[in-house]
């Protein structure tokens, strides 16, 4: 075993070894900040290989980072692109992210409605891959509506219209792109610092003043329980906030999914009700509660963000951010072609609906995909007509599923099995708050 | 993050996926024997990428495997290339591996002593990589000698002469091979599952009969403390027992070094003292308590072994075996062009005389490599004049150093820097016994 013990010099003019860093982590001790600097810029440029970098990233996982190494980390993934300037705009910015849920349509309702409120909401956002769904995918179901806007257009709309959703440009945080490549097949993806920084990176490099972010907890969820999500939504407020964005993060429910719709056009259709002072109550209640949170954070705390619901100014946003990039608000959404319904097996109390089951039965039905590269369907999706705690007759529609391709249906069904509980008449459902926790920045 | 929950199908048609593979180990859980085989031979055929072997390599780091898990691990590296049979030899074959010491010649006087005992010795090994040196470097500087034999002239010169040591082929686990290239570019060399299963898939692929173990301890040993060793001994011959081959472990003290002398034409001057009947102490010591472990694994436990050294047996074998692969046991030895002593910068007992030190500064002499193509000077090293427990006057040569390129004596130098202690006289040296344990198979 001579070979191991091999003292051999720097392999390049680098001021660190890849393997000294990676030992360090390895070894449970904190990484400086200027070993974090390096590793991430080394990488990109390839003096870090992939190989180094994937035991670099499960040591990460499971030694941990502490506050400073997170935000090191996250600086250093910012520092590696562009970042957006929005000093500007005649007025200020706040943004949300979603860690993503089944059924989560909030960002189309809420990016109106809170630039209805003269706050410019810059959402830079992204396309699904698995059972949650993207927004961008949700949208692109508009006829004409397009995704890609160039810097000038971005900003030009964000002053004219007060509101843009549209897709992220590669020059924000290209480090992360790369890493979150090389994690998705390393198993390296379930690191709270990573998942964080991997975040928050995108957001603090895309400019916004706030920034409100919608935890997810539950079934549909990446977090599964409720201390991993308060841990994320901890660390990312922190990050925002030692970055100088003002940052609060509200947990909520993903245990059963927002509103009525898991699918594209379906969501957008259910958007578009909320925004006309219609649509599912849980789906307004979390609209209202991340706008307020939004607009306090971006300075306006004495506005009831529900006015513009009811007076239209948040669907006259709506129409004209729709508009300007190309989307037609008043043409007729895709529906698919087939569709197939769920009946209740017995009656009684409809007492739970898995997220989880309801997001994979969407996907199934063709609204997501499995890589990149696959199309969705626009159409396709789950249409439910109750929610827990409902009451419900023997043989009455619990679900449709819409696609456009029927073979699919045997799959979506099959992930429905053991979905839902339905109890004798006074049973209680097993649901809880929509919003849990608030999670706001501590000095 | 709608990314991160994809549920996505497997790449390939195989019947695991390395994702999960990674994660099982990850969270803790047992890989099973399957996956184990699977994850081996999908990496030799470039079915996991080296970012996923990486990624796992750091999790069996950080998590461990159990004897079975290390057991299937090694199984499966042997599987990936040929297994030697010696079971058509007409004696027992035994065969021994060190963990690498500074000063470490003992395989050159142990070979030829067991043979000479009716014992086949099949030795294969390797060439040093940093401050222990390598066996086949040390026998090249024998004028002639070459390391490398075709598969029928390895079994006649055991047969005939009956020991070898020559350099292993590439046909023995050369997954093992790929994964150790891995490990020492992603720091996750020291672990002890990997270490084991590395040097036993080459140990037991070789075919040895009976394997004694010289598992080395202290600051000139890759294990520093002896409850790394103990454990790294512990799972060696369990891995050994698993696969049928009788296994024993010594373990070994490698505070100080072994001898007289680091270096390659030194050492082999050294080795031919012992095999003359005198050398130092402790190279006679170790040399003949891991030749009684050989033999008595090889079913021989009524023999001296130190008979064959006073009457000439052994030295016999020795320039045989020098001779059936191109050497002149006869021809003198390369000496290094230049010479430095080091004296001695007090008068007392010497009391310490650390092995990192000497080793370190014979491989700044040239005896050693940095790199695997670095060519090593034979007539390089350290020859020490005295060790720890003799009594030194002031300005006596404590050592000589030996190389052919002089601007390397101030390095040398600087290492063996607070490399000794002088104490005054009656002071008892701090050193303990050589053979400090014994592991052998439990049930």
């Amino acid at each position: 075993m001579s070979r191991h013990a091999a003292p051999a010099p720097p392999r390049r003019e680098e001021p660190f070894d890849a393997v000294d860093v990676i030992r360090a982590k390895r070894d449970r001790q904190e990484l400086s900040d200027e070993q974090i600097d390096w590793v991430v810029d080394a990488y990109t440029r390839d003096a870090v290989a992939d190989e180094q970098m994937s035991a670099l990233l499960m040591a990460i996982l499971l030694n941990g980072m502490n506050r400073r190494e997170i935000s090191r980390w996250t600086t250093a993934m910012i520092s590696s692109g562009e970042r957006l300037d929005f000093s500007r705009l005649s007025r200020p910015t706040a943004d949300k992210h979603s860690t993503g849920g089944v059924g989560d349509k909030i960002t189309l309702p809420l990016a109106p409605l809170v630039a209805a409120h003269g706050v410019a909401v810059p959402q830079l956002s992204g396309r699904g891959l698995g059972h949650t769904g993207g927004t961008l995918d949700k949208l692109e179901s508009i006829p004409g509506w397009r995704a890609n806007l160039s810097n000038d257009e971005f900003f030009a709309q964000l002053e004219d219209v007060g509101a843009v959703i549209c897709a992220a440009g590669t020059g924000l945080a290209p480090a992360d792109k790369r890493l979150y490549a090389l994690r998705d097949v390393t198993g390296t993806v379930e690191a709270i610092p990573l998942i964080a920084s991997s975040i928050m990176s995108k957001k603090i490099a895309e400019g916004t003043g706030a920034l409100v972010l919608d935890v997810k907890v539950g079934t549909g969820a990446f977090m599964k329980d409720i201390d991993s999500a308060g841990e994320l939504a901890r660390t990312m407020v922190d990050l925002g906030t030692d970055a100088g964005v003002t940052t609060v993060a509200l947990l909520t429910d993903m245990s059963t999914p927002l509103g009525l719709t898991a699918g594209n056009a379906l969501e957008v259709r259910e958007s578009v009700e909320v925004l006309d002072g219609g649509g599912p109550p849980d789906v307004v209640e979390l609209t209202l509660a991340l706008a307020r949170e939004m607009l306090a954070a971006a300075g306006k705390d004495d506005v009831d963000p529900a006015d513009a619901l009811k007076d239209g100014r948040a669907m006259d946003v709506w129409r004209r951010m729709i508009s300007a990039q190309g989307g037609d608000p008043d043409a007729d959404l895709p529906v698919a072609k087939q569709t197939h319904q769920v009946l209740a097996p017995a009656g009684g109390v409809l007492t739970r609906l898995d997220a989880l089951s309801v997001g994979m039965a969407a996907w199934r039905l063709g609204a997501g995909r499995a890589r990149k590269e696959d199309p969705v369907q626009a159409g396709a999706g789950v249409q439910m007509h109750v929610k827990p705690g409902a009451l419900v007759r023997a043989g009455e529609p619990l679900m449709t599923l819409h696609t456009d391709t029927p073979e699919r249906f045997e799959r979506a069904l099959a992930s429905l099995e053991g979905a839902f509980d339905i109890a004798p008449e006074g049973a209680r459902p097993d649901i809880g708050p929509l919003v849990i926790d608030r999670i706001a920045a501590q000095p």
